[in-house]
């Protein structure tokens, strides 16, 4: 077998009070990804969308997590990868980790799964450092391992999979540009002593939540009184969908990733479309065209289809 | 039945990166105290031991406890109590939380267990106010419910148990005093978010190390870089006590509450000795007297003995 072909989900880091720590893979949208063994160390990069992402393999996030691997291996092999991207990049749900994730898994499949998980991780992150300058793994972890993933440390690298109940996810994008880049350097480098003894009291809340099936808990955890304030001034109507939203019985939500899409968790499918429907009143509103998905928890992670 | 007498344990507060959030409850040491009913609005404190405590209810934490229970009941009844107390005041495991708390429990009980568990805190968060100044509930919670306790927010307050599994304590008293007022002190108002980030990396995962039964995740989580750095300068052989009981197999610990005692969980008991034979080399060496305690975590919270 010298081809492959993967499903790679989005994904939403931080989870509110989760900054940098914390993600959860999505059963919708995500990328379908085809990769094909070569002997010759090179890395070929084709796609069949309208994204516009660059061929070039030092510039394409996928591009380099496949260097990577052709590295560790001595440039002995090189890739072939066609990517057909549903997860539109910018949306804030993923999208370059859902590329590197997909090739990391990918490789790692054809190449007889030599690498372990926190191996496959760190060539995935190689692709996030070129998406947003920071080698990040609150997306790669997920969409790696599905469900819920803590990233205690990066520097040692140290994921946990947290067991997590059921839960719909209603995603908004409204059709803004975030940087990334951005919404970070936005951020204060000093937050308050008091303001983080609140934080870190809802992180421990979520997980307890989380592996204790608690949805009031969740609910009442996903509370952000450090990233949120000042994130959410670049992300028009955000206050009004998030109150809406909790008004229609959502547990709660917030900015995901660093934006510009908006998610909220709810116990039942009925409340999660009742969500959807808000969140589409408040842009039809502003005027601000949007993606919304309605979709589940993925426990999978990055799928071999074929 | 208008007498009761309770046994009211020590504590451990913050459990390293959980700073006013998480304690738990230990077997020993633990104050004895004896409550009777009195159908005048007075309050009667009797000491049985000799740490000097103040006799007049306003300036005695147990005092201002039932002081509060009174109130409530629009003065008509009135406490008087008999206290032994055991864990030394100042030591930093929990002695004020220790005599409100089962002051709390003592007079619900003799009332009929008329308040809820919540309102029991609350009652016995006015003698931590007392004595430290601020109403915080991470000595009174697990001292109360017994375990490890969680206080995800003050205000509203939402206390959530979290499951542990079984393990052993080791607490050096180091005989100086840190006064928890000066503890606070000199603590920064800002931290730098990537401190922060680490810290909610660690409370998120040593939550999960709990409720997955894992010793080696909650000895990697055992880590604090806010408040460990600045309140261990107050503690003399702090970091020799920290690096070598970790040496002698202990899976981590740090400063208890606000100081200056420091305990060590261990998995084995054989290790607890061990962590304790350390404790006091260290401290022989230095010449500060001390006690030790090797006891387990307490599951059962104050309780009611006769």
């Amino acid at each position: 077998m010298n081809s492959v072909k993967v499903k790679s989900p989005g994904t939403v880091a931080n989870l509110v009070c989760g900054f940098d720590i914390l993600g959860l893979a999505l059963s919708e949208p995500y990328d379908v990804m085809e990769l094909t063994l070569l002997n010759e160390p090179k890395v070929i990069i084709r796609n069949k969308d309208n994204f516009n992402l660059p061929t070039e393999a030092e510039k394409n996030v996928a591009g380099v997590v496949l260097l990577s691997v052709m590295e560790r291996m001595n440039n002995t092999i090189g890739f072939e990868v066609v990517i057909e991207k549903h997860i539109k990049p910018g949306s804030g749900i993923g999208s370059s980790a859902a590329s590197a994730a997909g090739a990391a898994v990918a490789a790692n499949h054809l190449l007889g799964n030599i690498f372990s998980s926190d191996e496959v991780v760190q060539f995935a992150m190689n692709g996030e450092k070129l998406a947003s300058g920071v080698k990040h793994a609150d997306n790669i972890a997920p969409c790696i391992l599905g469900g819920v993933s803590l990233i205690r440390s990066i520097h040692p690298l140290d994921i946990i999979s947290v067991p997590s109940p059921d839960m719909f996810v209603t995603v908004v994008h409204p059709q803004i540009e975030v940087r990334t880049s951005d919404a970070r350097q936005i951020l204060r480098q000093q937050v308050l002593l008091k303001d983080a003894i609140k934080q870190w009291g809802n992180i421990a809340g979520l997980i307890a939540g989380f592996m204790k099936n608690d949805y009031e808990l969740i609910g009442r955890s996903l509370e952000d009184v450090i990233i949120e304030p000042v994130r959410s001034i670049l992300i028009p109507g955000f206050h009004e969908v998030k109150e809406k939203c909790k008004g229609a019985g959502a547990l709660g939500g917030g900015i995901s990733g660093s934006g510009p899409s908006i998610f909220m968790l709810s116990k039942e499918e009925a409340t999660a479309r009742q969500v959807e429907k808000v969140m589409k009143e408040v842009y039809d509103k502003i005027g601000i065209d949007y993606n919304t998905y309605v979709t589940t928890i993925n426990r999978k992670g990055v799928e071999v289809v074929a």
